[in-house]
């Protein structure tokens, strides 16, 4: 086994250039392997397998800086720098992380997570090392489809300005998670049609030769072959007019070929794009032929590509996509967005049912949000599917566009809350404090399954910018008695009882639920209230607590700075200052991957911790 | 004149084209005569006149949208739908907006402040139109500036799709607020040398002509020639690959030529992007020569285009330029990013000094902050300086690429609080609640022009995130006395006295004087607290304070949601629930232009409003 001779950076380059392929095979071997029993970030990773490998060949670690935008295709990376044997803990807790992590290796230059930040960071690396004289190649590796996102875009255009190496890898694999869409990908596939610079000159020749006589026929000819010849002359010209340098397109796949255009690339003196063409599950035919299942997967049957456990109850994204559906069978001016996540939000049985009424607006957050407000300004009742963590990227449009105008947007919030193994930079954990600071804003969450439907029911009917966060994963399914109809600032009373009352958000009701049992085995008969909305903030069940609680235990999947239980603790210390609360909320820190039960543990909200928590403060 | 008979939108159509030089003259008149005395954004607005009248002129209004991208270049169209006598109290509380605001007419299609949202707002309501039916036009004015921003990227990209006109103007004055930078702007100016299309074939011909002979011949000299004609041929080619039809460059003051293009741009059954050239200051030699100045004025001497008031005691952005430079002089490493505000920020003196260390990214906040995450990490220690409200834009950056990393990143945060005359969208209400949520975040605030200075050496010194935030305008100079040494997250303890505590964040320590005189006149000696940390929070003090005091009060310009009063509040509830808190913030609301002082006071958090509180407080 080639593999077994690589055990840290750097060892690739004593592998002759003929084995590559059979090294490239070898890790494509233990890729498969290896993540049909832990599951993991599968078709991009087998798509960036060469890529890696000649970037290694080239490029000399930790010296030089490699920085992976988004970062779930950096496995083979792992495995060059000696983390092969990370592998059978992938993304669990304490184990290896899914993406870049700079405490696991110096060879990790650069944390990421979210997409379209490499070249901003590559263009900051290299700023710094013309200050401080160190020197050292850096190289960011960029999807087309994390091209679609504007920072990448702001970045390049900076880049333009350098006059010092500095390598953009272009990963074109004309995919995000689904099908690349807009305006990019059309400019791309054009280049991808290209013929190379090399090539440039016998292609003219052929063409001018055909031409029988003198200068305006010939310009006849040119311009009826404007298209053609645009495409043969300057692929690549945006680029170039820019101020940089475009080489390729090149096989991705070709380890020979690609070492020699980055041994090119590394000599130029300025901001180099390298095209280079891959193909996403590349080497195995159930991810190459269904490469959005393959994007993340859990552990599958290797043989058949089929995911080992099935079924389960239904989760929230699912509850989300089949009431979306109903609701625009009534209304003809519901519209969806999502950006670039048709199959992970739910949402592609909308495109599908209404592809008039869907807009995939590619990975563009911002962009999807003001294009919202315009729609709602246009008579459209706009819902705008992101997770959490990656509406963060929108917070300003939110700000200006939709709340400053008072807009009827709906945001649909999946993955609030811990999500476990994609880790620090996918947990939802600050959507509330940032939703609740904006004047004109409606937060919601949804206790169970069916509440999630009666809150979009209700999102849709309500006139305002308007927020509903729900976690990933299956739905609560418990509690379906209470469903008291949705009442615009009111949240829901659920058990009555005395001394303690648990004031609980969303997710949080299951866990209050199993709290509140603990209690009663200490005699303590609890009351429970389910929030419902975490903005504005129900004071009427508030004052009405205060009568006969000594105690409110606010609890959220969210930080405490910002959230609802700081509203709370507010509300009370100025109108009823007798009565204690106490807020369960995430702490101040980031928190790894990890199963969520185990990280919820962790962090101190799940039902025992809350409950010792509880007991703890009594003690006070 | 011309501009009497013009009372209402569309009016200007019943105007010969050919007086339209002369209504361009008056308008120019006019604006000069009236911003001489109300101050105002003058430059871009005398580059806009044209061919906002040709928009008026070819499309109309309210029918048809024209979104404005920014806003501020909006004037022209204000004076043309009827808002004419409005000019003698713009930007002043209840007066005309400095900004589009769809509340003063129902010609203002989209509410503007910050930029590059044209486009997805544009692409919103084209996408809105197909589905609902409706027919209009809908044109989206944007400044190469703006183009810098990447959502405008994420936007086009997303135009690129739509089967519908939807018309693009690019108000191309090769200007920001300050000399536009990057590789999008090489990319523009090639396009501006290109002749437009309909020269093309002469150029082409004349070319080919010069060529002697044969095949082989030619495409060497084609070959040398690559440059010139890639430009010759196909203008805007990067536009049209994605998508988008490109017409231009057209000289953005002649009025006739334009409403041609428009009108040809008009019948485009899908995007068209028009290249409009300008002049920004046109017709006023003052601002022609100094763009930038004239950017946003106060009233100046029409003659000699000197501001009317000058001097007063320096601005906070003055402290921060100077202490810059004194640090820099002693720290090699430390570097300076902004988004396009080198002027704005008090950077342009960095810039002169330390060119190499100095970094103009052009509108993109989020790059910037991304940037300043890889120059850290590069060794370098990156001081970003971005206005509080356009820091929003950031928000992801700074929690996933800054503090998620733990990277020594400087924020310098200016226009923190109410700026007045700018309005809704230039509020810094929120920066508070946004970075306090932020896991590794420091955040600090100064109560005055020295402790600015302190908070900056203490800045560099520390090592992780680290944000300051300052207001718009005169530097308070009082309390010089009080300048105890920055200790991480302590307090400053001013005045020691018992029963109430005013502890105040940054700008409102001033204010916290006043107020501490006023309750000295009902024998009420309060202690006063300059907080310096919001976060962390100096809970030693408020152990402290617990002691001797009945009643604390907070006081901070930003929203209440998340901010410093909260987390006072949530500490004391839980270890002090005797002691009273009062939180003194702004409103859950937008808040409008005008004059700070007045803003203050209507939002109360001025000095008699606070006083006033506190007693109404006591009956309670």
């Amino acid at each position: 086994m080639l593999l077994e001779t690589i055990e840290k950076e750097n060892d690739i380059k004593k592998i002759p250039l003929e084995q590559m392929p059979v090294l490239a095979q070898e890790i494509r071997d233990f890729l498969l392997e290896s993540l049909s029993k832990t599951g993991g970030h599968l078709a991009s990773n087998l798509g960036a397998v060469e890529l890696t490998m000649a970037l290694h060949y080239v490029f000399s670690l930790p010296k030089d800086k490699i920085i992976w935008d988004v970062g779930h295709q950096s496995y083979t990376h792992k495995i060059l720098t000696g983390r092969k044997d990370g592998f059978k803990n992938l993304r669990q807790y304490g184990g290896l992380s899914g993406f870049p992590k700079r405490e696991e290796s110096p060879c990790d230059a650069y944390d990421t997570g979210h997409s379209s930040t490499s070249i901003s960071a590559g263009v900051g690396y290299v700023c710094a090392s013309k200050v401080s004289g160190e020197e050292y190649h850096v190289v960011s590796v960029i999807g087309d489809g994390a091209l679609t996102g504007g920072m990448a875009y702001e970045a390049l255009n900076n880049a333009a300005s350098l006059n010092k190496n500095f390598v953009i890898v272009l990963n074109d694999n004309k995919m995000s998670i689904s099908e690349n869409v807009g305006g990019i990908s059309s400019y791309l596939s054009n280049l991808r049609t290209a013929e190379s610079y090399t090539d440039l000159k016998s292609e003219v020749k052929k063409t001018l030769n055909k031409v029988p006589g003198i200068g305006p026929v010939m310009v006849q000819r040119i311009h009826k072959t404007k298209d053609s010849i645009k495409q043969l002359m300057i692929p690549g010209m945006f680029f170039e007019d820019m101020g940089i340098k475009y080489l390729g397109p090149v096989n991705g796949h070709d380890c020979g070929r690609m070492i020699q255009i980055f041994q090119e690339a590394k000599k130029v003196n300025g901001p180099v794009l390298v095209h280079v063409q891959t193909e996403k599950g590349r080497g195995y035919e159930p991810a190459r032929k269904h490469p959005a299942r393959f994007h993340g997967t859990s552990a599958f049957n290797l043989e058949h590509g089929i995911p080992l456990k099935t079924g389960g109850k239904a989760n929230y994204t699912d509850i989300f996509s089949t009431v979306m559906l109903k609701l625009a069978d009534r209304i003809p001016n519901l519209v969806a967005l999502t950006a670039a996540m048709p199959d992970g939000t739910g949402l592609k049985r909308f495109r599908n049912r209404f592809p008039q009424r869907f807009f995939d607006v590619g990975i563009a957050e911002e962009h999807a949000v003001t294009c919202a407000a315009g729609m709602a300004l246009g008579g459209m009742i706009p819902v705008v599917a992101i997770y959490s963590s990656f509406l963060q990227r929108a917070v300003d449009q939110i700000i200006e566009d939709v709340c400053l105008q008072n807009l009827h947007v709906i945001f649909a919030i999946d993955r609030a809350g811990l999500v476990g193994s994609d880790g620090e930079t996918h947990q939802g954990c600050f959507d509330l404090s940032y939703l609740s600071m904006i004047p004109n804003m409606t937060v919601l969450a949804p206790k169970n399954k069916w509440e999630l439907s009666d809150m979009l029911k209700f999102a849709v009917r309500y006139q305002g910018p308007i927020a509903i966060r729900y976690p990933r994963g299956e739905a609560y399914d418990g509690l379906e008695e209470y469903r008291e109809p949705m009442v615009y600032g009111k949240s829901e009373l659920i058990f009555e009882g005395e001394e303690t009352a648990l004031l609980s958000v969303g997710s949080m009701v299951e866990t209050a639920v199993e709290v509140r049992e603990k209690l009663k085995a200490d005699k303590i008969n609890a009351t429970l209230v389910n929030a419902r909305f975490i903005k504005p903030l129900d004071t009427k069940i508030l004052d009405r607590l205060a009568l006969k609680h000594k105690k409110i235990v606010t609890m959220e999947e969210n930080v405490k700075n910002g959230g609802f239980g700081m509203a709370v603790s507010e509300y009370m210390q100025e109108y009823h200052p007798e009565v204690k609360v106490q807020i369960i909320a995430l702490p101040d820190a980031f928190i790894t991957h990890g199963n969520p039960k185990l990280l919820k543990a962790k962090a101190g909200i799940d039902a025992d911790s809350i409950y010792g928590a509880i007991k703890e403060a009594e003690k006070r």
